[in-house]
């Protein structure tokens, strides 16, 4: 069924490692929530996700990105590859692969589930992006909503018949929430009229499905001021009859499309909710429904955030890892030179693997985008472990190891993986820089991922202001302890897994001391103004964690393969020239450096 | 003339700093070369290059974006706002701003020239690459060629009339040189036929002028293989009569465009040369003449070539320095959020500008293309120096340093002020993604940075195989004693200027350090194989050597205005951030690490 040449999407034998060999997620089946499934369910899920990808979703992504959507003031157009896609996505039963069978689901592992949409986002992230988006908004009612909302609007979902979008931003509202506008006034019959302007909404319009159920962030009037006092509504873009037929439009009214450099197949839209002069009923305003009680809007949207925020570092890890392969699939066939000191002009030219800089490039990508994959399965083998690990107290730790590494999972990958994809095109030189090769679309694609669903720097705030210090620093504390479990593992081994483990606990003991000293003083400013160089070190000393952890699954040296001797140099290479970096980091974060704080707007 | 709202392409400000205060380029008019010119007249042409760019480049700079150049098979079609501002430039003299008035040229110093043109990038690069490399065709003609070409080709270049192109790269050989096969058979009455293809060529094709004119490089048969066989022709797209008028077309076909991520607006072709059945007088071929000598074709190339590594250098910075300017102007226009520990959901939104992790992104950006530009000018100042300083030992002192300085100056501005629009985009946030605003096109463009004349590999092979080491190191030598010199001046001036430059002092030890022990073995595999982490860190280093140089030419701490005081905080960011990057990598060099050398092709 898969073909003899490698992939150029995604490495299965690295997913075989990473869920078998390290993560063993076939112990999974022992608990009862898996009880049907088995290594073999597990494999024909990755089969399948492989061809449905190679054969639906690549063939259509250059295609995707040079025709973006058009809106012509009526309807939303986008290539017809688009629909066909994403109809084999939801009948091959992909699109519910994690769920419950309650409502349909495979009920697989989370950490298969996440392997199998990873080679959908890498043949194809914008198209991915729809069911990436259903998917949350489905996720999110399965928790918040009633069980009238569950079938209204959830099961259609799941059939693949209605899609679903996040409506968070506005136009003077983007990383702070706190400013929405966006009004819901209640209804004698219980529903609410929203008027209001969302931006940047993915999926916002497009006539893929019979209906689109946007989950958008208003204020009831009287609420409270700033985030507290922003609820959580359905707006369906076509009103659903309470026998599950579709009514009257609702007053949703696209006001235009936003042309993006990457992305491009995956609709963004700014929409007006009740401004159209298409209400229902003659009332002014978009027909909501709100979702458990009033005022828990954005602790109900953050159950869609997290999970967003790691699939945004799996969309990122896919492009890293896709870009690396075609990158690597060329170096082996682009002949040009010859080795350092050939003096014979007449010798053959050789295939630019062979030149040291250009293997540095590989090995370089090669270290990220399988260092970020490992994480991105980690996360979601930590999503398994906080459903279904038999005691409470696992569950819990799961719970918090995975809060804390969200915003880690959603940006390293975002930074790194789009370094992969610069140095994918350097690889290819020339040819990489134009559009007869994936790379540079890669490029331009990934390069949203350190922006939406929270920028970077959000992302800085939340890891450094929250997740380290939250519950009395139980976060920082179950971190750094994971990674000294596997740092005492690694010394038992000996050799030179021994000596990388005894680095990493350096790094290890340097967060713990920066992170002391940051908040030592209870001074906020200070403390955060740094926050993005805290990120960004944390970040290189997690994925260091990821590799000794994958050093530990390998086979004892000399007993592997050509694979396992790639692992074992990969880690080497990210232990050697990566995780240094961090010194010049954490050097500046230990000494409270104020040289941002201190410069003043009117000095630039 | 000029407006009172701050450009947002470059900072006059800025210029007039580097120019003055600091290259002091006003004490060149005692030298009888630029005897006519004064402070006034340098004044005039950046007014002049200001206003051109402002009015003429950049508005059609997203327009040329949009609507790439196209071929219908018989004519490439760009945008008609190019030739109307390329008319212009000539026009007003700036295309010969820095050239001999002997041919027209406005004979400013090369410092001033440079600063004229980088106002041009910054507008808009696509169009700008038109005159850049005719004028360095133009150049070369006027160092190697005869007094009859030059009157032929070099005169109507120089008066907008005829465009120039430098065609090296053959689809199988871009890197490689040693590998073109253009043939170039010689005819009894002198002149030369060619007959090959040339890929990636920048300006190839277009319909901007009366004529093109190639220089192509070729071999005659019977010469030596690889590089020593290498010979230079003019072969222009219309044949030239003897007494100036266009005569038959010439076998020049273009055979395709290539569509790339940026660049949009400067057509790059692939060329067949005598394969279009079209030659004239019968004979198969392009009619070619030799520049100069046989089989000196890459030497002559080179002097086209070092100048346009710099050009790209400041192509770089020009696109880092107008990302900078937009970000920073949107930042401080941009309300969101307010600052950290605020309390008041009620309280108005902050401009942007005021969170210090935007502040970060700012003032990087600001240490990236401030850094850059002072080294392009630089390296400018450099130029006028090798020229017309009155000392033999001076203008061979200047040549060495430039030498050793053009891999730095192509390969710094196009790695950080890529980087620098990587960071534009994110203070922009969702709305830098989008095409409404133009950080993202600068970020495609300047990604072509890294890859064209020279890649980054090439440029670091060139630093630590070639500048660092010949002459037995005079390079290196040169250039730490020229550093050193400045550290000298820096620790007579004290207080926080003496405590940089003993970092500075610090990390020239390790330059030297390391490239003695690199080159200890003489084994050339094991110390080029991490040769561009030497570039990277030598180029930081070089970058703290431009701040420390600025430094030294405020007025004293106190003294200054809000514009001084930006240029310290720059500095101090540049040292406390930037600088200790190079640890880690003067380490690794150090230790000769093995890891890439070490990797099989097969372990990927």
């Amino acid at each position: 069924m898969r073909s003899a040449v490698p992939s150029t999407l995604l490495s299965r034998r690295d997913l075989d490692f990473l869920l078998h060999d390290w993560l063993r997620v076939s112990e999974l089946v022992e608990r009862p929530r898996y009880a049907e499934h088995s290594r073999e369910t597990f494999d024909d899920a990755l089969d399948l996700a492989e061809r449905v990808a190679t054969e639906q979703f690549a063939p259509h992504n250059r295609a995707a990105d040079l025709a973006e959507p058009t809106f012509d003031g009526q309807r939303v157009r986008l290539i017809p590859e688009v629909r066909a896609a994403l109809e084999s996505f939801a009948e091959t039963g992909l699109l519910t692969a994690g769920l419950d069978a309650s409502v349909g689901g495979l009920q697989l592992p989370h950490a298969v589930a996440a392997a199998c949409f990873t080679w959908i986002q890498a043949a194809n992230v914008s198209t991915s992006a729809y069911p990436f988006l259903t998917l949350g908004n489905a996720n999110l009612l399965l928790a918040h909503g009633s069980a009238e909302q569950v079938d209204t609007y959830v099961r259609p979902m799941l059939e693949g018949r209605f899609f679903g979008t996040m409506c968070l931003s506005e136009p003077h509202a983007g990383s702070s929430l706190a400013d929405i506008t966006t009004r819901a006034e209640p209804q004698p019959d219980g529903t609410y009229r929203l008027l209001g302007t969302k931006m940047w909404i993915s999926g916002g319009d497009h006539e893929l499905a019979e209906n689109i159920v946007h989950l958008v962030l208003a204020r009831i009037p009287g609420g409270p001021p700033g985030v507290k006092g922003i609820s959580l509504f359905i707006v369906p873009k076509v009103l659903v009859e309470p026998d599950g037929s579709l009514g009257d439009r609702n007053d949703v009214v696209l006001v235009g499309l936003n042309h993006k450099m990457g992305f491009r197949g995956t609709t963004n839209t700014l929409l007006s909710f009740g401004d159209g002069g298409h209400a229902p009923g003659g009332r002014p305003g978009a027909v909501g429904h709100l979702v458990g009680p009033p005022h828990q809007g954005l602790a109900q949207m953050f159950h869609m955030m997290n999970e967003a925020r790691i699939g945004v570092g799996a969309g990122a890890t896919a492009l890293g890892y896709t870009g690396y392969l075609k990158s690597l699939a060329y170096a082996r066939e682009r002949p040009q030179g010859r080795p350092v000191g050939a003096k014979d002009p007449a010798a053959p030219q050789v295939p630019i693997i062979d030149h040291p800089d250009v293997r540095r490039m590989l090995l370089a990508q090669k270290s990220y985008v399988e260092g970020a994959l490992a994480l991105v399965l980690y996360c979601a083998r930590l999503l398994d472990e906080e459903k279904t690990a038999p005691a409470d107290a696992d569950r819990e730790r799961a719970h918090l190891l995975l809060d804390v590494l969200t915003p880690i999972t959603k940006s390293w990958p975002s930074q790194w993986c789009l370094t992969a994809n610069d140095l994918a095109i350097q690889v290819l030189g020339g040819a990489g820089y134009t559009r007869d090769h994936d790379v540079e679309q890669h490029y331009r694609d990934n390069r949203l991922n350190p922006i939406h669903e929270g920028t970077h720097g959000i992302q800085a705030l939340d890891l450094l202001g929250r997740k380290m210090t939250m519950h009395g620093g139980a976060g920082l504390t179950l971190l750094t302890s994971m990674i000294r479990e596997t740092v005492a593992r690694a010394g038992q081994a000996g050799g030179e897994v021994a000596a990388l483990a005894d680095r990493l606990a350096a790094s290890v003991d340097r967060i713990i001391a920066v992170t002391r000293r940051l908040w030592a003083d209870g001074d906020p400013v200070l403390a955060l103004a740094n926050a993005s160089v805290y990120l960004e070190a944390v970040g290189h000393v997690v994925i260091a964690w990821m590799w000794l952890e994958q050093l530990l699954a390998l086979p004892p040296e000399g007993a592997g393969d050509a694979f396992h001797a790639g692992k074992r140099q990969a880690a080497r290479y990210f232990f050697t020239v990566e995780l240094p970096r961090t010194g010049p980091q954490f050097d500046l974060l230990d000494s409270r450096d104020r040289t941002t704080l201190e410069m003043r707007a009117d000095w630039f």
